[in-house]
Formats: C-alpha cells, sequence, structure tokens
C-alpha cells in the first residue's frame, strides 16, 4: 500500500472532485476495440497549470506541443488526451494533428488553443486517424460535466490495456477550508500491447501560484512516479498534469510557500501520486505481486537510487518473485552490478520481516516465514547496505508468463 | 552467425586441441542432477595467464582467490572449475573452501596453489558441499587427459543449465607455424534457475608474454563477451581465462605486439570468443532467437553501446523479437531512454534489409519482407542515429514464456 505516513486517499475521489473542473469523453474509433478513446479535462477559466513529461530523446508529438504551450503561459484551461495511438514517430504531420485536436476543442471551449495540454498513447509510428478524431473532440466537449460518472469516464477513456480505471483523492480541512484533491490515471507500467506510457491527471481547487504548483508536482512525483517501474522501457509520451482551480479559496491569496498550508497541500499531492502509482503497480501487465524494493545505509542517494531501480528492474529477480522464490542471491547481486562502492560484508537483506543475509553470510531464516512472505501479494525487500545514511525505494512488480504473451503478439 | 570478417572457427576444436594442455573432469555431487560438476584445465608446465572477471561488487570467492593469484604471478599452471554452488554470499569460509580446492589440485599436479586459478558457477548463498567435492578434485586430475573426449567432457562440466556444450577453435599458418587457438564456455546469459554466470576458458599454443596476453584477451572480450546480454542481470563470478602454452613455437620467442604474427593472433582470438559469445545467446534459456542490435551514426563510441545496450535489454523489445511482432517503436523508444543526445528526425531504422523508420517518420515497409525477417532464427536491428561515426553492437535472444518459467520456480 501506500506510505502509511502519507494521508489516507480515497478512491471515490476523481478528477473533477476538486471545485471547478468538469470531464468530457467520447468513443472516436482510435481503439480498434471501440472502446472510449478521447477525454477531455477543463476548468471553468484558465488556471494554474503544472506538468511533468518523459525525458525520452524520442518524443511524441502531444509532448512536444505541450511544452510549447508551457513555454507560453503558465495558465491553462485544461488538458485533451486520447489513447490508442501514441502520436509518436510520426514526424511533422503527428504535430500538426495535435495542434489540429487543440484547435478543435479551444473553439467549443471558446478558448485560445495555447491554453489546452494535450496527452496521448498508444501505438508508435502510426498516422493519428484525424477523420475519426475530429468529430470526436466536440462530442467529448459537448459532455463535459463534473461528478462521480464524469470522473468514472475520465478515468476509463485514458486507459490502453489497463484492467481497470485508477483515480484516488483526498478531501482535507486546510486551514478553515475544505480543499480537494484527485487524480487519474493510466498505465500499467511501459507494458502496452504497442508502447505504453503513463498518464496522469491531477486536479485540486487550492490557489497555488504556478511556480509553486510546478515545484509541489516535482515533489510528488520524485517518490511516486519517478521510483516506479515495471520493465525499464522509459515511455516516449509520459505526461502528468496538475491544474489549481482555487475555487475552494474563494478569491483569498494562493498558498504561501513553506507555509503550514503549503506542506499539508504538498502531503495531500503526494499521497495522491502514491496511491495512483501503487494502483499501477498492482495493475501492471501480468503483473501479479506488488513488490517494494526499500534501500537503505547508501554511501550517497544516487547509489541507493540506483541499487533500488536495479533490483527492481532485473528479470531474474522478478521472475523469482512470480515464482514466490526466495531467491535473495539475486537481488544481493543485482545491487552489486549497480555501481554500488560498498560490498557484501556490510549488506543485510530481509525479505518482510526476514532476515536471508548478513555481513556477507547467508543467515539461516525460518522457512515457514519465508515461504509466507513470498506467497502475499504485496512484499517488500529491504536491502540495507551499512555504508552510510541515504535510502531510496522503487515499487515494480513480479513478470509473469502473462507479460511475454501480451507483448509478443500484437500486430502480427 | 559470427561477424563475417573474422576467421572461420571450428566447433570440433576444443580447450585441449592447442599443443600442451590437459583436461580432467569428475563428477562430485554438487549437482543434485548427477551430472559432471567438476573441471580441470592444465597445462604441461606453468604458462603465461591471462583473465577477466565481473565488475559486481558482490563477487563469489572464486573471484578474489584468482585475482589474488594473478596478482602474485604471472604465468600459471591451470585452471580448476566447479559448476552447481556460486559459492558466493559465503563469507570467509567460501575463500577458504576455495583455496582449499586449489591445494588438493596442487597436490596431484606437483605445483603450487597459487599457480591455480579457480571458476565456479551455481547458485548464491549456499556453502560448498567440501565433503563431496575433496574427492572429486584427485578425481579430476587423475582423469586428465588431451583430446576429443577430454574436450567434450570438460566443456560438460562446466554447464549449469545450458542445453549443449559450447566450444570452438581455430587452427591457422602463422608464419609458417601451425598454432591453435580454442576455448570452451558456459552461461546461457545470466538466466540460470539460481544464478547464473558465463565462464570461458581459453587455451592457444602461441607462445605470448603475459601482458601482451591480456591485452589480447581484453580486446578480444570487448567486442564478444562484453556485448553480450541475455537480460541484463550481471553476474558475480564471471571467469574467462586465456593460458598460452607456446608449444607451437618450439621455443622461438614469444610474439611481438603489433607485428602482423600478433594481428592474425588477435584475430583468430576474436573469432573464437565472438563464437563462444554467440553460442551463449543461442542457447539463452527459453530464447527462441538471436538477436543483433548496430546502432551505427553515434554522436560518441559511449552512446552507441548505451543505445544498443538499451535496445537489447528492453523487455518490451525481446518479447516483440519473440512474437515475430515488427514493432520497431520500442527500439527507437528504448534508444531514445538511453542518453543519447540525438532525436529521432535524423534516425534511420532497419530490420534486416528491410528499413522501417527514417527521419521522423515510419516506412511504408513491405510487410511480407518484414514478416520474413522476423520470422528468422536470428534477426539484426539496426539504428542509425545520424549523428556521427560512432558505433557499437549488442548480442541478445528474445524473451519467452520459457524464460519465466524457469526462473520463476527453483527453490520453491
Amino acid at each position: 500500500m501506500s506510505d502509511p505516513s502519507l494521508p489516507t486517499v480515497d478512491r471515490v475521489l476523481g478528477v473533477t472532485a476538486p471545485g471547478g473542473f468538469r470531464a468530457g469523453t467520447a468513443t472516436c474509433g482510435i481503439k480498434a476495440s471501440g472502446r472510449p478513446d478521447l477525454a477531455v479535462l477543463v476548468a471553468d477559466r484558465a488556471v494554474p497549470a503544472a506538468a511533468v513529461f518523459t525525458t525520452n530523446r524520442v518524443t511524441g508529438a502531444a509532448v512536444g506541443v505541450s511544452r510549447d504551450h508551457l513555454a507560453r503561459r503558465r495558465t491553462m484551461r485544461g488538458v485533451v488526451a486520447s489513447s490508442g495511438n501514441a502520436n509518436t514517430c510520426t514526424g511533422p504531420q503527428g504535430a500538426d494533428d495535435a495542434r489540429e485536436m487543440l484547435r478543435l476543442a479551444a473553439d467549443e471551449l471558446g478558448c485560445d488553443a495555447e491554453a489546452l495540454l494535450i496527452a496521448q498513447t498508444g501505438v508508435i509510428g502510426r498516422p493519428l486517424p484525424m477523420a475519426k478524431v475530429r468529430p470526436g473532440v466536440p462530442q467529448a466537449c459537448a459532455a463535459l460535466a463534473a461528478g462521480p460518472d464524469a470522473d468514472a469516464a475520465f478515468a476509463e477513456a485514458i486507459l490502453t490495456t489497463d484492467t481497470r480505471p485508477k483515480q484516488a483523492g483526498v478531501r482535507l480541512d486546510l486551514a478553515g477550508r475544505s480543499v480537494t484533491v484527485a487524480g487519474a490515471t493510466k498505465g500499467v507500467g511501459m507494458i502496452e500491447p504497442h508502447m505504453a506510457t503513463t498518464l496522469a491527471f491531477l486536479t485540486t481547487d487550492a490557489a497555488v501560484a504556478p511556480d509553486d504548483l510546478q515545484a509541489m508536482l516535482a515533489r510528488a512525483v520524485a517518490d511516486t512516479y519517478n521510483a516506479l517501474t515495471v520493465d525499464g522501457h522509459q515511455s516516449t509520451s509520459d505526461t502528468m498534469v496538475l491544474l489549481a482551480s482555487g475555487d475552494a479559496f474563494a478569491g483569498d491569496e494562493p498558498v504561501a510557500p513553506g507555509s503550514a498550508v503549503a506542506l499539508a497541500l504538498q502531503q495531500v499531492v503526494t499521497a495522491v501520486c502514491a496511491d495512483l502509482a501503487w494502483q499501477i503497480a498492482d495493475d501492471a501487465e501480468g503483473g501479479t505481486k506488488v513488490v517494494t524494493v526499500r534501500v537503505t545505509g547508501a554511501a550517497t542517494a544516487e547509489e541507493a537510487r540506483a541499487a533500488a531501480r536495479a533490483v527492481a528492474n532485473s528479470p531474474l529477480v522478478k521472475c523469482a518473485f512470480f515464482g514466490g522464490d526466495p531467491n535473495w542471491g539475486r537481488i544481493v547481486s543485482a545491487a552489486g552490478a549497480a555501481g554500488i562502492t560498498s560490498g557484501p560484508e556490510t549488506m543485510r537483506l530481509a525479505l518482510g520481516d526476514v532476515v536471508v543475509f548478513e555481513a556477507g553470510i547467508p543467515v539461516d531464516a525460518d522457512a515457514d516465514a519465508l515461504a509466507a512472505v513470498m506467497a502475499a501479494h504485496e512484499v517488500t525487500a529491504h536491502l540495507d547496505l551499512g555504508a552510510g545514511d541515504a535510502a531510496a525505494h522503487c515499487l515494480t512488480c513480479d513478470l509473469s508468463c502473462d507479460y511475454v504473451k501480451i507483448n509478443a503478439e500484437y500486430t502480427t
């Protein structure tokens, strides 16, 4: 589950739970399955917006267009999202298509196209079927509404091979105001049949200035989405957007950075991101287990992160978790190859609460206790390197035959 | 197949094909399967020796002992190898056990224990069953012989979950002398049921000084074993040894570095390593295809290597090859996330001879030609980054359900 030190989230709350937002969806036919594939999330007026994107050198057209718009203005009316086609490796035509989608939405919303962001996910290297997409944009805008049904429809329309929609929110009292932070996400790691993507759309009715909102999102992502890996294959289209309507502040000044209110709001945004990231790991393609790799006692934060990620990305480690096999040598050896400076003689490894390796030699662990740890749906591997004070974690899943099947047979 | 620019190898030739070497094996019972698990390779006298080892911070006891011996002397009588137990994460007892094995062999061979190297592979974190190992060492030494049967027995005794033994050699005329280079290897990548390891034992009857031999091995490894990945999980026990008896030189001076003879010998050593590495990729656990990822046009050699390795290690790419799915977006996006400076607009990607992506947009490739490329047992993905002159390649395999099955269910 999410970090117990964070506020408790409520998965009933979706993107329109905070005041000042509406969502609408359409089924254009981008997806051959005939499932909804277009979604629009809008604020009642242009509001402070923050976003983070993939760092891949190969990016979808949507990422380029959204970055461009955010470079020109820091308040946005909303975001258009489509699923089934990543609009990646599609050249100048792809960028033209993404911009046309935003112009169509802007016409409906009565705003400038640059006041909209766009996020797309799906197969790479195929042109967007614009003849299908064009009528879908006004259709989604016509369906704009707030409430649980709109939330559910939005969370559904952004999915690709996810088995279930993913949303979460927190409602809290913030200095006498009822403030809500909520979000929806998609992605089952990078493990789409074509090319997966993590998209996340977060909303709040707190009032936060654009720069502070960006910093808040960056901090929330660092230990949640950026500490999540399913298969180590980074998408071309990862996009997270956070919009702050300010509706709950009734015209009051935005949150002051560093204030108690700002810190509480940060905690809540981080909690929503942590829960959404957890839901992604829990729905990872073929995944049967959620695995947390926690590294402590590292010489540096970089070594801690590298070791946690190396363990989480090792196919051997992931197969062992799939099989419920306490094959801890794979964990120690994966960490050892991650560029750490310390050696096995100072390491301590526990699976759940069961210590299996300490001070360079195996611990004669209770086999039944170990089997129980490995059989659970959630497993934590805690590796202390015994070399310093730095720590990091990585959230991942196991590697199953279903992952291979899903990803081996798509276009042929 | 191996690089066509390299000399042709002959897989009939094994470790005792060069003059001056003998090999012997035993079945100690380290392996529960009852298959041979101990092997000794010796030169008739102490001869120049070169070796390379894993760079993992967690190493098997054998690696430490061998490094220690090579730091003390540059000529060796031979190497002892055992399979079924990696003797890793076994603390000081593990090092004591490795040294005891060498003492037992040295007693039989009438040499100093420090004149022997040791290599071990198998499960991590379990003490060596020394009661079983002790009688095996003299038994293997008593079986020492030269010839095809001894070669085959040696190649068999070093295996773990390999489905077949792997050896290769070249016999060439070197300035009027008949010189042989040969070797045996094991490892199906890192994909053992417990913890895999690549071991390789190379012999030649050329005369080469120790430092030159080490340089020759390092150069041979760079583009062969070091450009091989099955699952990106580096072993704790990787060990490659090259022994040069000099028998074919009949007392003549060793090969002069930089001479035509040295260059020819280098080519042959590299060819043997390339073929052995290819045999490993071809026998990768669960693997059904041998995949070569070739990156050209990179800005730097580092970028070329990083891109090739990222593509070769992507589970999504490997699953696509397993399914025969020409899902090239995964290749481009994996390279894009590898820290390269160039973008998709200068890239060109071909699967086999079929170009699928060029100048930022998809190429309308012939579907039948592409299907034929993807259906073959050997597939090459050639990605030109269009940014410079640097190139690199990586040899790998596909990712199948069998890989998951093999690695999910071992100790439980």
